[in-house]
């Protein structure tokens, strides 16, 4: 299968054109205001020729129509909040920031929907949801600043996946622009619908690449009536790993079940000095929810099985307070791990739930074989552990010894059956190791589709199946 | 955008070849054994020229290769259990009948997945699941003898969808033969996994345009601790339907919402003498499950609702045989209906929940309007109300009438904001209406992906997006 090569544009951008469409102050070209679109999370960043702001669907369709006329790369964009350089211009080109479509159109309480446009902050729509007694699921770390557009584009999970799944689970219908310039509609307002090909599922998660999403049909469900917090410390992480089976074999499905292994405890005491149980080898933060009679008997019960399986200290809050107290931990993660090194991998591996202590294992001695500070921490319930490698970035052997620890730790996920990325997705960071996942004959397949939709290869170019080298560039932004 | 017409064989089917592959004894030529593999449940009917029952997905692969070389169709088979002539191989070739690939290949309770081949019969992956405490919750009226790989490609429902969803959200990975004939594997063994495109749930749903469904591996989760159910006897059916909203507002999720409207009381009261309440215009039989106080503490509070709603009689059941005799007037629905009329014309619609009574008061309307008996009864909790038509096929009068009603009801259903099929997909019968609802870029886009993945059209073409005016050509194989 032939893929074409770097899309150059034939001709300088038709600005005018631009400006025509959407209204001069919705198109900038000022080199600040460029360099404010030209980075996400991952720290990657390129100038983009030109940022456009479009107003609606029907903006879109003609800007995507001139792309594909004039040959230049579009790059849609949500609140820059992607781990993996997804939103990141690297081909020249047009930024497109869904910025002003940022409306709730619709939150119906009887059929359970919400109609939103993409640039909604998906916080912003969880309180909305919470106002009507209701609950949207999703909660990527990100939530209080990420968009559902790029939730939807990137199909973000978040520790609540344990139990209720990730986005892709919640999206019932789309409107979106095709790459050519169509504006369509997919999916359905209702909870069931197999009429066609599932368009909606296939745009979710492809990473901004086969079409921008300009309106989502999302999916609530009735908000719990009381949630529990536990916080159980073990001194051996097999017993954690182990508590987790067994809670979820007792037929008890937690909301989260996050998982801190020594090194993350170590680095987060020396950042706070909260008293956090360093010499363990692991803690184990377990939520629950539902009806407050389940509330309470399932905590117990799972109080119980921490215990039985070598819990030192067991802690439960069900107030928010105390719960927040119980997270803090958690939460302190990103900044304490700031504090030992200034850069950091963030790999989001996820393997079968029974090879979590493989995992955990192998993240030690990788450690110790290269000399390096691995930090292991995240979504035990679901076998995706956040794999921190801690990285000065002006330290080339540093750099070079983690490059290599990266390399090993993706073979080993693979071999235990998992994948190399649970929620963050491939962008331009995973590219090159795309292929080690993906077999040759999905590969194809997924190319022969991005053609089909994409013939002139204008919309995100570059990103998820393209191997690009930029792998460890990113922090020089 | 161009559609390649039928598919002609360009020359006779290279049976020997077939034989070759896949050994003499799994080609089958004669009369008789074409016409048991002529028909699904539709009764819509055409012989194959050939059946093949392959051993392995490289035989499979070997027959698609031949199928592109020679320009025959091809037609995957599970069960031949579909109600819209999916499996029908109505432009000639071959049936592949996937019978042999009946193996559960693994099932892992401590990741909670099972790994079976297409050809396991859905109620026996659920018995072995339940011997691990374990739950496959898609639970199709035919799971005593549809297959997984069916169900996969139709994105089978059920009952227990309102609580734990469709066929889709329980599909991990899928090994499927592409119709140029590689054999792929997709998605992950892991809960969470979001590398390059979706193309598992692309194939869930495809009916079997898209690829052959060789392996597939599935989520399970655990098996509730106890259910109970519960009937209401509603004096009007908007009783009812509030009920339906008032129960899930009311922060619970029941497992089933299935309602039976008064037309489906009085048939199965014909049919079965058993006291059932034919002057109330609805019954409502819901059903909740999990841990054993929630299941005690919802079926009270659930009564409560069903009576400040109007509720004339309500009923509870928790064990095995007091359930199955409240599930009893729901069962006996098919044989009933099949006294009152030889045929029917049996549409799975799908509505927002807030407009079922709408879509009831409809039917009602249209059975008045066209001297027709239909009866509405089904999944209330998520909309898909089935709506059979009670046709005498030998009455070319009514059977007219019945041909005008369907397309009035699709109009009505799509002007509610729904869809035309919630479970049972497009197959042939719902071709003609498949336009009516799919945006004409959706179409585009599904046409053009077809073409990207089957550029010759050999796999199962004339399905789903090819207008085919078979409609009421059923009943006559």
């Amino acid at each position: 299968m032939k893929w074409k090569k770097n899309v150059k544009p034939k001709s300088r951008l038709p600005v005018p054109e631009f400006r025509r469409i959407c209204g001069p102050e919705h198109v900038l070209t000022a080199p600040e205001d460029r360099l404010a679109y030209s980075f996400d999370a991952s720290k990657l960043s390129a100038l983009p020729e030109a940022v456009i702001l479009p107003g609606s669907a029907a903006e879109i369709a003609e800007i995507l129509r001139l792309a594909n006329a004039h040959g230049f790369p579009v790059y849609p964009r949500g609140a820059g909040s992607g781990m993996v350089g997804g939103a990141v211009p690297d081909r020249g080109g047009v930024v497109l920031a869904l910025t002003r479509l940022n409306r709730i159109l619709e939150l119906d309480p009887d059929d359970m929907i919400a109609v939103v446009e993409p640039a909604v902050v998906t916080g912003r729509l969880q309180q909305e949801a919470a106002r009507h007694g209701l609950l949207y699921p999703p909660d990527p770390a990100s939530l209080s600043f990420s968009t559902i557009g790029g939730n939807v584009a990137t199909c973000a999970g978040g520790p609540r996946a344990v139990k209720y799944g990730v986005t892709r689970d919640y999206v019932l219908g789309l409107e979106a622009v095709l790459p050519t310039g169509e504006v369509i509609t997919t999916g359905t307002r209702t909870a069931k619908g197999v009429v066609g090909y599932d368009l909606t599922r296939l745009l979710v998660g492809s990473e901004g690449t086969l079409g921008v999403i300009t309106r989502v049909v999302l999916r609530l469900v009735p908000a719990p009536e009381a949630v529990c917090t536990l916080a159980a410390v073990f001194p051996r992480i097999d017993q954690a790993c182990r508590t987790v089976t067994s809670v979820l074999r007792a037929r008890m499905v937690p909301t989260t079940l996050e998982l801190l292994d020594r090194a993350t405890l170590e680095a987060v005491e020396a950042h706070v000095q909260a008293g956090l149980p360093v010499h363990a080898e692991a803690l184990l933060l377990l939520e629950v929810d539902g009806p407050d009679a389940v509330v309470d008997d399932h905590a117990r019960r799972i109080e119980e099985i921490c215990r039985e399986m070598g819990a030192r200290d067991v802690q439960k809050a069900r107030d928010a307070a105390s719960r927040e107290r119980l997270w803090s931990a958690r939460r302190a993660i990103s900044p304490a791990l700031r504090r030992i090194r200034p850069g950091k991998i963030n790999e989001d591996v996820t393997v079968p739930r029974s090879r979590i202590p493989d995992l955990i294992r192998f993240n030690q001695s990788l450690a110790r074989k290269y000399d390096l500070i691995i930090v292991s921490f995240g979504h035990a319930g679901d076998g995706n552990i956040h794999t921190n490698i801690m990285v000065d970035r002006s330290d080339p052997d540093e750099m070079a010894r983690a490059e290599r620890a990266v390399e090993e730790l993706f073979r080993e996920v693979l071999r235990l059956g998992g994948t190399l990325s649970g929620e963050h997705g491939i962008g331009i960071t995973k590219s090159p190791f795309f292929q080690w996942e993906v077999h040759p004959g999905a590969l194809d397949a997924m190319v022969r589709i991005k053609q089909a939709l994409d013939p002139n290869n204008i919309l995100n170019p570059g990103k998820m199946f393209v191997p690009n080298r930029a792998f460890f560039e990113r922090d020089k932004g």
